[in-house]
């Protein structure tokens, strides 16, 4: 990996100094929690790769438990995953020279073809620690030796509740992570959803456009709980139909409830890129996507929905209804109308000088507000000497 | 576009003082018309997308008449033609959030999903001038509201006027546009064409090579015309036989009529990159070719073919001619070995400081004479910052 | 060619002063001997390419002598070999403008299109020497005019002796030349080739690792000859399984003769990139086998196994051996195991900055005496200038 093509020059990112760590994050934040993998795609004592943040992974399942590593001997950087040799469950061996590694904690334990080394016992690779949650495989993306902050703190408020079922799905997507974050929390960009399925199939409302009213989005910054941006929809501006020269050409769908337009009732984005939204595809659903760097053009797209339940008929039924109805008609007849705009906003952001060639409108105010969130409360940017 | 693959560097510049515009432009000269597609490729109504020096446009017929915008909308720099919305007539909407563009001029006058910005009707997306003339589209890669030179500065003499009748093929090329330029009007490349169907075809000589004689070139620099530098071949040393070690190896073609042989009269380049060539590829009939620069590593190679006609009679047969003789047996039978050469060429030339290790000769005069004139009389080189 | 990909920066350089040279020949060493084709591949008449040091080749047999001129007219660039013109048996003419040059020297003798060139005669295209020996073409990438020294100080001890027989074969691999020869003088990555059908075949020994006793490496680097680093085994603590927690994981593979098992001898490396191995792939046996740089991302990989013999029926029944056992069990069925950890070292080292990452441990130490007696020795490191 080159380190100068995942770096933005310092030049640049003086340009903006109150979201400078966020312009500079190309892949991602340091000494923070991120969804890699669903717990379902990682059986007993099987062994997947991953990328997060810049770095190459190998995760194992050990008696239910999941430990990473980096994918790269220490002794001459070829990936483990070229061919994967674990003699012992808890070790894996480099298939070159045979070095052997602990799961538990990257330990250099043995070297078969070199057994009297002094480097054995000393030396080891990076280590993550890992945290399954809702369905999930969580890794800490972090200085190594470090304790890390609670997950609890990075993920939105509501996830980790017990009586929050979660179901999720996964994507590749061609699009750095802020892309994809910056897409996702567009109050303005709901535009491209007006010929999604979602509507005729759940008979909700779904406006053109909406912008908060000035000095209605709402920051969490508390010490030692989630910090987010919070932009409840209550205080919007709905926008029903889009008008050239006065002329209408489109136009949202609006379904009445009463007096109120059945509709979504908030987003907010969460720090390290986690977005909420709130009655979403559906009363009394939520999304929590996350947007997982991977390399300066690719994001691990971690979409979940989850409902409040607590009988086991009602979970047996959402999780009938998230495999027949939520994954084909949401995620992939809305959400990758989202992808292809990220994909489309890629060609543009690519270029790390964009970043300050765009030309924001009020109605991104919540963008900014969410830059600046990241510039003051992230653990680090991954750098350099980070991924090399 | 990263803008360091498009520019060359300043040290590099500065050993050819007296071609450097001209080793700089590498996308091209600013200020100056273009023909960037044939007006039969774009009916009414339609929208089509074209690059013209590192700038990609989107072309759209109105009421018969062409106009170009920037495709990149000045919000978050998507392309419009990654899914085009027109609307009205007149504008084009972008498919992200509804930004809405008048052709005429790219004012933005509205945004569909934020009617109440206080962006509409200040900013704009670029647009440039066009003209439509001998069944081609031109357009005027301009600073924006700067006031274009006619297009007759722009075109070689002759190429404007009533009685001449003009066809016209585009072909996508991969070299840059110098490259191309430059073995257009390189007077020893013939040798590659001593192979050409057109031969056989039009009982016309051709040399395997011919140099101008010392002090023959002459430049076209009075102001308010084309520029442009012209190598009649009657001051031509022309050589019909090639040798090694005295013995002929390779023979041209010469057909006498008369004491002369049937034969092109000259050859002269014009700024910003087109060529006339003169009674080719038969008598009466004339080549005006442009090399216009698209990438660094492409062009757009625009070729027509001329004739001076008056009656309908003559017209129609010219048109027939064209599709059953010209167009088959010299521009993909002649021209083809050009484009050959070209991609050649571009393997030593794409690297910048080949351009300062080639080791030219006495024939290649007319070459260094035309990399001065476009040196000393182009308008603006295009630059890292019209591009980003 | 783009030199900045080639070439490792200077800041890194200095990092490590003992072998400086050996990191900065990314593209192999200058004034050094290297096989880069099979004498069977070249047929009398015949032109063929090949890339040498980064420097692209066109090679030609005539009258059984072959000649070796740079694929790149110094004209305006373009290679000889898009469309090959020899008119005449010692000379090779460029397509383009029919610039000829004379095999033996490079000097331009024609110009086909340009007689009367004041650069004929006095201008050459870089020449090469060429020597044939053991059935390999070897070309001296040197500078131009130098005398080159002779191709025995350029091979190993033994490779050029009259009872020397030899037969080859050659491999494009993917990975940068230093990468082929650290793995193959490595001695611990025996351990990748305890799955080789070699051992079956052959009934011999074939530990899973062994290190060399402190002290017992040995440097030839008296003036005039070959300089290389030898590795003989008898000082070599051989291990036989390989360990985990003290458990047996894995076996190496031992059969006994006498006291003694039956096993290759010795193993060393020499300037500028040529292994030999000794009494392998079986007893008697030679391997001498070449990485020879070709760009920054691959090299030419040459094969050749030798055993001395004198009788006519001797050498008849080791060619048939070579075809039908040798080749394909020892070349393809143990070397390709060599190849596949070159491409997986290729991963890490293709960027400069990993050989600063590196964690070698003590069985590595051929690995550094090699690179500082290539430092020490090398006549030259392949630069910027010299591939441009």
């Amino acid at each position: 990996m080159e380190s100068s093509e995942y770096f933005v020059d310092e030049a640049l990112l003086q340009r903006v100094p109150k979201w400078r760590n966020y312009y500079a994050a190309k892949l991602g934040f340091r000494n923070h929690w991120y969804p890699v993998r669903l717990s379902s795609e990682l059986g007993e004592g099987q062994v997947i790769a991953a990328t997060l943040c810049g770095v190459e992974l190998l995760l194992k399942r050990v008696d239910g438990v999941v430990f990473a590593l980096r994918d790269r001997c220490i002794h001459r950087g070829v990936k483990f995953s070229d061919k994967v040799e674990c003699y012992t469950r808890d070790t894996i061996t480099c298939w070159y020279h045979g070095f052997t590694y602990r799961w538990g904690d990257g330990v250099l334990t043995d070297i078969l073809a070199s057994p009297s080394s002094k480097a054995i016992g000393k030396r080891k690779v990076d280590s993550y620690p890992v945290e399954e949650a809702k369905g999930l495989i969580f890794v800490y993306m972090g200085d190594q030796g470090a304790t890390p902050q609670p997950l609890s703190e990075d993920v939105p408020p509501g996830f980790l509740d017990d009586d929050m079922v979660i179901h999720s799905a996964r994507y590749d997507v061609g699009s750095n992570w802020r892309v994809g974050a910056e897409n996702g929390f567009d109050g303005l960009h709901v535009y491209i959803h007006r010929t999604s399925p979602l509507l005729a199939s759940t008979q909700r409302s779904l406006p053109i456009g909406h912008a908060t009213e000035s000095g209605k989005i709402f920051l969490q910054e508390e010490d030692g709980k989630p910090k987010g941006v919070l932009d409840p929809f209550e205080h919007h501006v709905s926008l029903w139909e889009g008008k050239i020269g006065g002329e209408v050409v489109v136009k949202g769908t609006k379904r009445m409830t009463g007096n109120n337009p059945n509709r979504t009732t908030g987003a907010s984005m969460w720090l390290p890129g986690c977005l909420r939204v709130d009655n979403f595809p559906d009363e009394g659903l939520f999304i929590y996507e996350w947007y997982v760097p991977e390399t300066a053009d690719t994001h691990n797209y971690v979409i979940t929905i989850g409902k409040r339940l607590t009988s086991e008929a009602d979970k047996a039924a959402f999780e009938h209804e998230f495999w027949s109805r939520w994954k084909p008609i949401s995620f992939e007849g809305f959400n990758n109308q989202d992808i292809e705009a990220r994909v489309g906003l890629q060609k543009f952001y690519k270029d790390d000088v964009a970043w300050l060639d765009e030309g924001l409108i009020e109605g991104d105010a919540p963008l900014i507000a969410w830059r600046e969130l990241c510039h003051r409360h992230n653990r680090g940017v991954q750098k350099p000497e980070d991924v090399r």
